[in-house]
């Protein structure tokens, strides 16, 4: 099946104490956001891009791409209040029958074997969401009580999850729901089942500026 | 009250790929277990420490120890078969009457906000475990199902966990049971209600090689 990626950037960055949007910093000399599509174009030269970028930074992201001769060739639309209608917003140029990957930009450190997991999966069960292990002692608070969870039964969630387009396309004509935090929550809300598979250890959400220091000691253990 | 550190350190350091245990391997020039004690003693130079290391490495820490003239006066004492078996070997050498916080000799981070948190409220409380907000989405999967937990409920647990010494060495009289994954269900399997306190993010726990690289971007950011 055709393919497709999503690539989600709205933050406006203000966790990481910078003046400009922390997908537009430069990771080793080349901005965040770049990562993520030489990554996804390396798993296959004929994918194609949708970026969904904050409205005010559309024009920033053009002079970016000029001066760093970056030509890979993206369509861009304008996000929403929220991610749930970024997303929504960048569905909207994704045809049906094919499959798309929604990737998080702040996620640079993808590797091609979770690029590729995810195509092979959603192709297969409709949907992939890529997980691992979490390392640590994890408890659950509620009111003023907390207890211990068995953490062989947690998974800590990553970006991309990839889709049958049909199928998300039909979930995010939803109404928004806070508990909407990533796609999988929004399809299993139609009532489909979420296949889990492997993501890589690596392959961490940019939040903080130490983040960009930790990113920076990863990238030379990615063998993309 | 009086104040007692047992650091466990058992660690065979196997999933580090590194020849020596991973306790003794330098950050920065000094070995990583060796960060924890300067932290402790910069927080109350009159804290008392117990280690415990596993039976084949305390000829080798005696030997580091001169090597990096690292003097701080300190009890050594073999652990066992579990962290369990370790950990109750160390509270055999700690008196009953005075605060004892349970270290990992793996998180060189912890901060001394932390161990000054852990120490008060364990004090006015009995116990105290420090614990940090968790950044990204998780599920739980059970057989073969999954679904999503809100991650605001959801505390990552580290250490040094605190005690007052009477109520811990008594914990430490049961039997062992394979939930007992760190200090806290040993505890709370007697019945006592576990007390969160806040932690620090930089203070993870080294399991891998790519963790010490990590935990040298993380050290200039700690203010200890």
């Amino acid at each position: 099946m055709k393919k497709i990626v999503l690539i989600t950037s709205g933050g406006s960055g203000s966790r990481t104490n910078l003046n400009i949007p922390k997908q537009f910093v430069e990771l080793k000399g080349k901005p965040l956001l770049m990562y993520s599509f030489n990554t996804f174009l390396k798993y296959s030269p004929d994918i194609e891009f949708v970026l969904v970028l904050a409205d005010n930074q559309i024009s920033d992201w053009a002079k970016l791409c000029e001066k760093q001769q970056f030509n890979i060739n993206h369509k861009v639309v304008a996000g929403g209040p929220t991610r749930f209608h970024s997303v929504k917003n960048g569905l909207k140029l994704v045809e049906k029958g094919v499959l798309v990957a929604i990737h998080d930009g702040a996620r640079p450190l993808v590797s091609l074997e979770t690029i590729s997991r995810v195509f092979n999966f959603a192709e297969r069960y409709g949907n992939a969401i890529p997980s691992i292990d979490i390392a640590e002692s994890v408890r659950m608070v509620e009111n003023v009580h907390n207890s211990p969870i068995e953490r062989t039964k947690l998974k800590i969630i990553q970006t991309p999850q990839c889709f049958k387009s049909d199928i998300i396309k039909d979930a995010y004509n939803q109404n928004y729901d806070e508990k909407f935090t990533d796609d999988a929550t929004v399809l299993e809300s139609r009532g489909h089942k979420i296949f889990l598979t492997e993501g890589n250890p690596e392959n961490i959400k940019i939040t903080t500026a130490i983040d960009f220091k930790i990113a920076e000691t990863l990238l030379p253990k990615l063998k993309n």
